[in-house]
């Protein structure tokens, strides 16, 4: 499993510079934003930026340095009731369909803020970095992946703020094209048996993550690289919106109240079909992954092309032996890249998150932790399918074998892909 | 495996004596009601009984007269429009929210329409019946066995018609209670192991047990018996439903959005809780199993008690070598009926359906028939949760070991009830 | 001012004559329909039969037997909650959203509930009616009214209820076509200055008609005869419903939220425009006065026709010496019917209300009566619009120059038609 | 009648002085904001501010540069999308609902929009000044008055959304207490007659004010001045939100489905009520003009004071012969300012808009322009009430005795309150 010493230096950073890196990261994903950009909600799964800044900091406020710095005073009462995202346990908070409608405090309001948790959490960590049983070391450490996963959300969050103003304006320079021949679609096959399955040994993972334990799976193949554009526009073409028999019941009923036709971002225009990305709007690509597509279109693909979606345990057997490298939001791709020429297990990470179809549930055994911090993860745990890899979008040291990803059927905002699985 | 010969006499019945045992019994059902009582829904989830009684009949005329009997001529061409459920790929269908608006064809005109599928049926089944390969066969197993289905949800989609009604009529008397004393809440114990589950054999099963498949199952413990009113009542009066640490967030919105504070049907009156029942209202009966709870407080119970809902491969391991028995509709309970003083692994059948922890989709190798009546499950495996058992609505013939019910994470209007599962 | 002697006999009818003259005639209108008919509800406006029936008598039993007859026990408590309209000061009462998922009691339950309150009405009639002074003679008044109007609703609304169903049922044949030619489009002029209008003198009238008081209106011009399918279908075929500038806001807005491209009740088919009648479904009749058109149409199409709809006042003027005469609902056609060849005033009454572009608001000096029965008219005086006249579904006894009939903007399924009116 | 004259120099200002102290005027209301309080929308009634901004240039850009200025050009075509309230003949526009969700075109863009039609306006009224008789003038003179408009939205709107705010931030400090002592409510008696009404003669009006008109008024007595919040929280205090039989039928519902319990912007606190206005939180003054009332409230609490509220014609004589003075948006209070010691009639102006019983419709003879400026009023005359006078936030040279200004009944978010008038 990869660890975040894997992207550093060969002397792992102190938690100190990682917790720097990490904010600082954050810090710099904003820097193309206007002001305005940073306060509104497109949509009721989009927060404002403003706002993704100012959780990610009363998240260690109310997790760190409320229990474990006595000396911490809040610079304002009220932040505690406005960043609260969901956790009912940690006190009374903001309606989410409220959150694009709040002006104050200003960015420059709200990184102050950050500055003021920044200088606590300094302290603090310098105060307990000795004593490797503090129990706030893994709760730090929690901050920062949770930090890493709102840094993901801004980026898809802006990116549907945008595409909703009729202005279009775009985040960044649209990467050059690195499209060499994309490979054909090819399978790995896996034999059947009993496998262990989730997280165990060293590194961070998220509870959900865990118990490992065993399962039983049969023969089964797995698609050696992402479903691509060409690929998904074939099912267009061959009128895949309009054939209620290759959509689940509840797919189908979206599809008919809905305007969707094609994934998320594109649209249809006299010269043909565009994509809406972070680099604006611009022809599609025919060798990029498909992106953007919800549970139910993925799963209407599949059976399209005549097979179906990887089971979790299928994913993560197949990836287990796979070094976790991709792209990733280093790249600054902001957006997925085609496959490369090799026909072996490719794009596993850091271009597009892979529906599975596996309902996001608990792994036998799992136990959340107590108190608020435990609605983290199992509170989630119905109606929602999981993703498995990592997106362009996603920090190179948040991606790991074991992540559980999870979003319901209809969710399309996230940087969301397709892989391909069937029996042997 | 229970099949309907097991609960006949010496001589298995032929086709024909089933057909017709079948249909009399939806008629029987009908016995009670008055004219009015066959045309309304009283929520988007309930069907009037009138159109029960025609879809049935929709049913054969559509998947087994249609295709297999070329005189066949429906009385009315626009039935094809009103009657069919949901099978897209059968052609346009009448508006679900609109069926209970529908005032003609009459009671009398779908009785009419009932005795020519019938007559059509019988005259068919004559001359194919000793064409064991014959393909009309398995489709008109298929079709009692969907009207049973609706025998069950004639039961309970009545039940929350007169519910609805202020004036709270009854549709039969209440049953002399049985209760004697219910046993202690025991467990059942099974060890790990690879097991195989889903249909194989001999009998009828619906697609969505097949293809049986090996699963690794760790060692558990489920309930031998069901839990009762007076253990839900306890959650209640801890403040089960005021405290969000016990609920699925999703639940947790639900509670706060309806007005949901005890199961469907309960009530609280000066006197204490009364239950809504197929006899009208009386006190609520600690002893009788609690009923009419969604998957949403089925799954806070458990929370609350320390453990948890069961799996369907534990239910189905645990089940597979008791018999098939319980009161089921022929007992005329029309509710649950209190446990025995047994201590075994009892009411699996027969009392209510038992809300999983798993979620309703394919098993692996799964693959629904071609065409329309592909759609009978196939479509439906997303954001719904699976039931094991049977109930007190449901034939005996009708239940077996591997019968998996689904309904999604708020539905409460069937005879749904709990029994609960560990880790050992 | 017509009145109902005007109607019957050269004997003025007792008042017990006129009770059970008004009452018979609801049960009348009830003739055609089956049981199932009396049930549903087929949209927010529209009640079920069965509803109005026993409403008419909760109104008697309320508001008259419950204060003038002390022996009256009402055959069932929960009908005062479940009949009771909206009436607030009455006590609680059943949602209007659920009337029509009441199947008990039974309609042969509801004829016992009439036939009980009849015979407590005919005994406390015979022992005031010598005692001209006596209170309750009013309310009885009132009584009638309110169950003629309710004669109009149980027309409109199982029009409505036939029209929801796609077998499309007839209440009753389409009457032997009346066209002779109709006379062309003509003005009938009135001089300005100031009239007394609204109720005065002898004669019943609702509250709303008064205080009689002077209004100052300039000259006006007002059509003399209703406008036709075939103008209306002129403006459709001009694009009206595809013409912003003809319309209201609220309107256009409607026009584009719903499917409106025609009155209610109109169908293109591949043979031409066709309109479903109490008659069924029939070819457009072009002489016919164009029927079911909201507000907003109505005053589109005047705006189209480059005049305006007239004002409540003008309608009155001009109507105030023209003997109320009309086919009325006692003709039997249930739809309107063509004007005659005549070109002075014609179709003031009995074949459809007419809107007008007055805003529904108190008189000067309006005092609704004190307690429950003053929410009869006052409180509706908000967001509605005055009609003029009466309609084919209008009892002959029920019109007269004065009344003000009331709709929202929207509102289409009452029998509404169009008369033009402009400046001089 | 009022002119802008009147309000300025002895020596009439030029039209380009109009046109920039008008504009500037705008401007200046904005000094108070933070960027981020310029992009926000907290309910559907309300627009950013720099929506308004923009959509006040885009009037003049529409409706006189580009049909006046051939050499005029748009400094970006989208804008003409974006910022086109609801002209429909001027082409598509963006939806209203979307208004709060752009973030571009940027302030500092939008205020080069304005910098760039301001140029081309001050040229455009240098060539045209020395003709009295160019088109383009009224449609000059429409478009100040337009603005004029807006800068009291946009002072009710960034009142909303920091009511929205729970940080509640203020935009102007509180003024000091004028109070001085109240006087007792009075009546300002009228004696029956014909009267004009209506705008006729020099000076601006929008077109809804002619033609004037000849209307016959009784007797009738008009409180000498506003209800203060005094006098309404004695409604509350008598259960005034709780008494049906007060209310329209509506109206009642509207209390029942929402939360109003008390006027928009007051909130029971352990110290008592508090109002919030734009210079925040503060007690309520209850000497001061009660405000933020709905119609439906205004309506209630005449009743409840056995009075009514006025009708239009009755405001508009009542005041016909008063100078139009009071505090305006110059005073810069924000908010209504108590009642003086006087009893003649006052506060007519400059404090809080006043409820009628009037709906908004045409006046007979009432023509709007041809084209798109056709709909700036004429559309709108459904489901609306007349308000008379001005508020707090209207310029005091926008104030006139004939404007009719109208809203919903349930409009509270405007500075809107309560004048009683009755019979005499």
């Amino acid at each position: 499993m990869t660890t975040i010493s894997d992207v550093q230096s060969t002397t792992a950073p102190t938690l100190l510079e990682r917790y720097f890196a990490v904010r600082h990261q954050t810090a710099a994903l904003c820097e193309p934003l206007e002001t305005e950009d940073y306060v509104v909600s497109s949509m009721s799964d989009v927060s404002p930026t403003k706002w993704h800044l100012a959780h990610t900091s009363w998240f260690f406020e109310t997790f760190v340095l409320a229990p474990f710095d006595d000396t911490y005073v809040s610079p304002n009462p009220k932040y505690a009731f406005l960043f609260n995202s969901y956790y009912v346990q940690a006190g009374e908070r903001h309606c989410r369909a409220q959150r694009g409608l709040v002006t104050r405090p200003t960015v420059a309001e709200v990184n102050v803020y950050r500055a003021h948790v920044d200088a606590a959490m300094s302290a603090l960590i310098d105060r307990i970095a000795g004593d490797t049983d503090h129990p706030a070391l893994s709760v730090i450490e929690l901050g920062l992946h949770h930090e890493q996963q709102h840094q993901e959300l801004m980026l898809t969050d802006i990116k549907h703020v945008f595409w909703t103003n009729p202005m279009r304006p775009a985040y960044a320079p649209r990467p050059r094209s690195t499209s060499t021949e994309v490979s054909p679609a090819g399978w790995h096959t896996v034999a059947a048996g009993i496998h262990r399955i989730g997280h165990w040994g060293e590194g961070f993972a998220f509870d959900n993550e865990s118990p490992s334990h065993r399962v039983f799976v049969d023969d089964f193949r797995i698609g050696t690289r992402l479903v691509t554009n060409a690929e998904y526009l074939e099912f267009i073409e061959d009128r895949g919106y309009h054939r209620p028999e290759l959509w689940l019941s509840n797919g189908w009923a979206k599809i008919r109240e809905s305007t969707w036709q094609a994934p998320l971002y594109w649209e249809l225009s006299p010269d043909g079909w565009t994509e809406f990305s972070l680099a604006g709007t611009h022809p599609l690509d025919l060798a990029e992954p498909v992106c953007h597509v919800s549970h139910y279109e993925a799963d209407a693909f599949a059976r399209w092309a005549g097979v179906r979606l990887p089971t979790e345990p299928e994913w993560e057997i197949a990836a287990r032996n796979v070094r976790v490298d991709g792209p990733f939001v280093e790249a600054k791709n902001f957006h997925p890249a085609p496959a490369s020429s090799s026909t072996g297990l490719q794009q596993l990470y850091g271009d597009v998150w892979q529906w599975t179809q596996s309902a996001y549930l608990a792994y036998p055994g799992y136990t959340p932790a107590a108190g608020a911090i435990g609605e983290y993860n199992g509170k989630w745990m119905s109606d929602q399918w999981v993703l498995r890899g990592a997106s362009c979008a996603t920090p190179r040291s948040h991606a790991r074998v074991t992540y559980r990803n999870f979003f319901p059927s209809d969710a399309r905002w996230q940087f969301m892909g397709i892989r391909l699985a069937a029996n042997a």
